[in-house]
């Protein structure tokens, strides 16, 4: 293999407002001893992404200019540091992008995605929309042959869906999704290949109402439509769905939602409001006697094999959520397809430097996931 | 409705000899404060019918001779003792026929499955093989309009497949069942809806491989040939399955179920070994850090609402399980055909006396399953 | 034993406005056909006694004049339907409270506390303070003869606080009960008992604060003090305490829990806050990746063993919360030492009939708790 | 710090027969990158070290000559490779003697304690039995300040005991553990720490009985009296224990463990039968529903955590349990002690370099355990 370049292209967030700049000449990262260089291919826009594109009020508060940005990616291993011992060059990876501290108490007892010290690639630190990057080889993910590209550059929000689902338990289940954006979509298709006995999704969006029941919901209503609630109790033997998976971060819908809920139900949360929200704590938890579970990035790495096993049964049905494959440069049009609502999730294929590319691997006995 | 008949025809164990005697002029039982008499329409032979009818060496220690069998079946409540409260005469039932104490500690904190002091239906007490049988209000359950007869005819063995299944917890992971007779079957086609992500199955009978793969099964291994234990591991990211289910009963069997468990893997054990099993713990269980839960009967009754909510989502396919349905005077043939290994599930349909049976209801809102 | 004598003295809700009336010549009431008639001998005031005592908001949107209050108590068999199967004339009970349907998923599946058709005892229906009671058998809970009088009339908030600390789950952990009245006192005892490594407390109230250190508490924080949450987090490694109780019900200390609670920590949550809570969901749930249990009533019989069977332990020092005992016609002074703190909690001795009083039964081989 | 010596004592295993050497001039292990070199100040003797000592099949089996033994130790870190990045040099540490492998999908998902690889210290690679020892950093455990040596020394047989008693849950629950040698009395002391409500025990040594008594047990048996199983289920409510913690390995006393065992109850097996053991697994398992759960090594490193909240909140009585602290040259009379049944745990003090041996560290804000 040929030397690796010294310079890349980036998307950087260089200015205190809207945008991001595409950047050429930005140095190559450097590798510390126990990290792994990564050529990315492909590089999925994330919501989290849009925020700092829009640079709202959370991004303003957290990203410093100058990041790099974006966390989800799939890309092929240049180089390794010297204390590295199971990653190789040539590895097509992804990699988990909380980057948790690794010695506090809950790192070491598997709770590293709830870490109090985490940084988030792209966000705390440089991230994916380049042409390299760096990560600790503890956060690589050596990825499946038989899952293709586009498929692994999302594992990432993948894993948030999965997370959630499989954390609040649906199998045997009725289950009720608030909120069908990315997240809340892909929710759909493993609820269902997770064994739900029936799926109800409420949105505003009529589209993704439509495309949740072309994954699998049974039912999808409009959640302007206030009646809806007394409907999805309706079609769950009158007593309300099992598992509430909250995905919009709506106050109205997260209201809504445990309204649904059966008494004894389980509410899984990953929808971020953005302030306070008023909750009826008496009549919607305590007396209901319901279970609610604060969802926090991925486990590591149990979520990361759930994907994979859903991923290689077949059972997962991602292409109507992956609409748009782009090329690097036409950035800008990703994130406007987002904005209008014309895109669901968008990747972008990143340039390659011809020298620095390896033949397709295939994975030998004894690797991680053989 | 016209006055009940006083004697009926019945399936009683009268000789203590293989065989069961076709009874007439049998009375029909009494009704306690809190009991339902229900007429029997259709009832399904299960594989303790079959010790019973061929007078093993269990029957014979446990079934008193007189004793009318059976105890998987649907019919129409026709009587209801003064204490009954919410159970109508001309509903359609099913019932649990495990009859538990009610009353010591296990019964009282949601174990009445496994009460000591529990009576089983055709064999602690007079059955279901019989135009009318007897019980508790509390063992009732209202039959879904939507669920056929001959379905709701097996809840019992289906009940047992799934409380298996569901204590286990398959959604998501891979899993292997030992043994593939009806309940075998049965839990094969509850894992896939349940959401495992890959299911095998070993077996020594070609035919219910066969029909196991038919039933969504990914791999069906000979039980005879003993380089399945490899295999099987192989094909789980050469870890094994995450989850065992055991139903044979047999010592080979379960010795090669837990050589092929992952570590940390879960197994849940339903096959009765007619004598003690010699087990390698230290290796098999506890340097692999297994869970092992025995399984006896079904939860009453979320178990049985798992049943009815898998039927209705239209998940389960139970018509290559359900393979024979016979009128009551053809009971021989049906335990033949049992015993030959044609028949996999059969069910009787029992004479019905016209002044007794009543219309088909349907649910009215604020039933029990509505 | 002589006859039952038709009327007798109670504490009826009469009046729109504050205040209970003692009742002379009230009709005992008729026993029907599943249920059982008690000689009340002791009652226990509850909180929610001094709510219907006050006529706050809640209680005049919920009780119905000529309701006969109370739910709280110990006393003797002194009457049985003719389809009560397992309780005796003469047995020394309690009863749960909540009186649920019995029927409906919820209650078949085990979680009749959360059921929706309930009646709460006192509050829906006639309830124990009164000379007599009547409950459903279902509901009657036989005391053990090493448990005195004053214990067994309290079972009932026992159950609730046991009920908090056993589903959040303390052994082993570090705990922090927001509120300390008589339920949080109650649990301060229990959560030793159950294992916990630390407890912290939290409350307004310097008295309660010094019971609970007498009972057992580590750190007992002025709830005042703003410093206190950090206090909180740096005695447990700082990283918060893994488990919060909130048994306080008010806006502030549910906030100042969650913000003390550990990453990954699990909060049970008692406390009934008159109004809508504002509630930071992302951080304090969702980033928290916290769970969060709401806690209604008891579970039938569960808790109830486990109230027993610490009782049995002698690990419960229940003495300095059951504060007074008083005789039934001195019930508003009851009251009134509540109002002012006085009293942490109150039972009342009912008067006897002497021809209807039974003596001390003991526990004979077979019966229910032996 | 002065300069490393290149040369110690250790205990070998070098002849094909019993006993170990103590022997001069052996090497100072080398340092690799992301190792650390502790100067060991105490170790334990477990009983793995005696079936090397004594030189059994098992040991022949997997012990290669020219192992330095042991594996239970406390010290202080003299040396670290260069890819360390959070252990200093003069830390007091233990280490957690599962060496597992890090990157299989047993160790990427928290299981590491099971994982297929691992190599278990001073048996498949070089022990503590010498005056230093090389562990990964990732094993490293350091040493709250005010836990003294010869308690840090026994963490590894605390954690064994830890992790049994935690797995299978004892808060609120009758226990009974069959077998009281070093880890079945640690458990002892560890289920009253973690809120057991009775706990029962048996073995066939009258002092280990005695010795449990002392510890908190209500009742000891002597296993060989057939009575005790009887006795054991009348002293719990006529039900049995609800929790079997099985610590003996021996066939017999694992029998009579399940026979006494609650329907419905938990069964965690730590005890390593000799050979295999046939077990009624339709009557002890199937029929009781019970669970039973394998254990294996300690969680890594929630284990770890519970034993040091559990010795700092003063809970544990180990004393009664460390009943020899020997120099290290006296380590025959141990494993004399220790077979004669005089010795439960014993301690060895190692001969320290003055000039490696550090002053005693306080904890700084900010480190792991502060």
């Amino acid at each position: 293999m040929a030397a690796l370049p010294s310079t890349m292209v980036a998307l950087k967030k260089l200015n205190d407002g809207p945008g991001l700049t595409y950047s050429e000449n930005v140095p190559v990262p450097s590798v510390g001893q126990r990290d792994v260089l990564i050529a990315v291919t492909h590089a999925g826009i994330c919501g989290t992404d849009r925020h700092i594109y829009e640079w709202d009020a959370w991004s303003k508060g957290r990203v410093k200019l100058g990041t790099t940005t974006g966390h989800e990616f799939v890309g092929r291993v240049v180089a390794v540091g010297p204390a590295v011992r199971r990653t190789s060059v040539g590895e097509r990876v992804s990699a988990e992008g909380h980057i948790a501290c690794g010695y506090c108490q809950l790192c070491r007892t598997g709770n590293g995605h709830i870490c109090d010290k985490v940084d988030i690639l792209g966000i705390d630190c440089n991230g994916c929309f380049a042409q390299f990057v760096v990560v600790p080889e503890d956060n690589v993910w050596p990825v499946h042959v038989d899952i293709p590209d586009h498929v692994a550059a999302v594992f990432d929000p993948l894993g948030n869906a999965m997370h959630t689902v499989m954390t609040a338990g649906v199998s045997g289940k009725s289950v009720l999704i608030t909120g069908v954006g990315t997240i809340g979509l892909m929710a759909v298709t493993i609820a269902k290949a997770a064994g739900a006995s029936r799926i109800l999704v409420s949105d505003v969006d009529p589209n993704r109402r439509r495309l949740a029941l072309e994954l699998g919901a049974d039912e999808a209503y409009a959640a302007s439509d206030p009646g809806w609630v007394k409907e999805a109790r309706d079609a769950t033997h009158h007593l309300g769905p099992e598992v509430l998976l909250e995905m919009s971060g709506h106050p109205g819908a997260i209201r809504q939602g445990f309204q649904a809920l059966r008494n004894g139900g389980v509410a899984a949360l990953l929808g971020l409001p953005s302030q306070e929200v008023a909750f009826d704590l008496a009549n919607d938890i305590i007396f209901k006697g319901a279970t609610v579970i604060g969802v926090n990035g991925r486990r590591m790495f149990e979520t990361w094999y759930q994907v994979q096993d859903f991923l290689l049964s077949g059972k997962l049905d991602l292409e109507p959520i992956l609409t748009h494959q782009l090329e690097f440069t036409d950035f800008e049009q990703g994130f406007r397809k987002m904005q209008s609502g014309e895109a669901i999730k968008v990747v972008l294929n990143l340039p390659q430097e011809s020298n620095t590319t390896c033949p397709t691997p295939h994975f030998k006995a004894g690797t991680v996931n053989s």
